[in-house]
């Protein structure tokens, strides 16, 4: 029962998405270097570099509200890449493999979405203006990146693998 | 090996949320019993009443599709209702937990409206019109109810645990 106040909440679910995000910049790798189509890798490429770039955010979050930065494990990215890294290698084609990550991106991309929302609604309800403009950055980023790849998707991966 | 075509990777697909949809309707329940919010736990309710419809909705698909309605595990599914299920045990305050279960109840629903985008873009490519049809009938109402878990918090559950 270590959580009692919404600030308490507000700082695990912080904790819980700063490991996310350390987590994702381990996995974009792998995911980069399996993407076949030129557009996709490029995507992954840049949302790694935007990501070391929301790791950083976190950590003046962490700073502004004069916390240590630190992670909490987090079951649900964990098992979103799970779940993606499974099925890539159970897929021989690359053009149908393209289609999955391009979908498992997007899992991903949401699961941050989500909570960057609510981290900056508490932020926000929480006095924490500063931190919730920084997040709202990085809610933006995200949202762009799934908007990216669903267009990749539709405009190219999905046809080459029909 | 075993996908080898978006066809394949479709159906893969249709069966990972056909579990995530069967794994809702037994995490639902237990959200319903932990809710103190009366809107909360309403929308929780009828939620669980729409996952039921969700559920033959897809048991429809596979039967439009010529194939027998079965699940894949879903480790994304089971990660996020394992973090969730985690976090509400940590939380004594009642209204600390409820803020906590409408957001964990947010992430679920955008791990559901990543899948159903990608399955109904799918479908479209594949010609699979009808399917796509149904899948979007679930998609609108996944989108309402992340739509309504972000009113009742910022209204009223946040406002009580803040």
């Amino acid at each position: 029962m270590s959580i009692k106040t919404l600030e308490d909440l507000f700082l695990h679910t912080l904790k819980d998405i700063y490991f996310a995000e350390k987590h994702i910049t381990k996995a974009l790798p792998k995911m980069i270097g399996k993407a076949e189509n030129a557009e996709l890798k490029k995507l992954f490429e840049d949302h790694l570099e935007e990501t070391k770039g929301h790791v950083e955010r976190l950590e003046k979050a962490f700073d502004k509200l004069g916390k240590k930065a630190s992670g909490e494990e987090c079951p649900a990215i964990e098992g979103i890449t799970a779940e993606a890294e499974e099925l890539i290698k159970e897929i021989g084609d690359s053009a149908t493999r393209d289609a999955a990550m391009a979908s498992a991106a997007q899992a991903v991309e949401h699961y941050e979405i989500t909570r960057y929302g609510t981290l900056i609604t508490w932020a926000k309800r929480l006095g924490h203006d500063d931190v919730a403009d920084l997040l709202s950055k990085t809610l933006k980023e995200e949202e762009s990146a799934d908007s990216k790849l669903s267009k990749v998707a539709i405009s190219s991966l999905n046809k080459k693998a029909a």
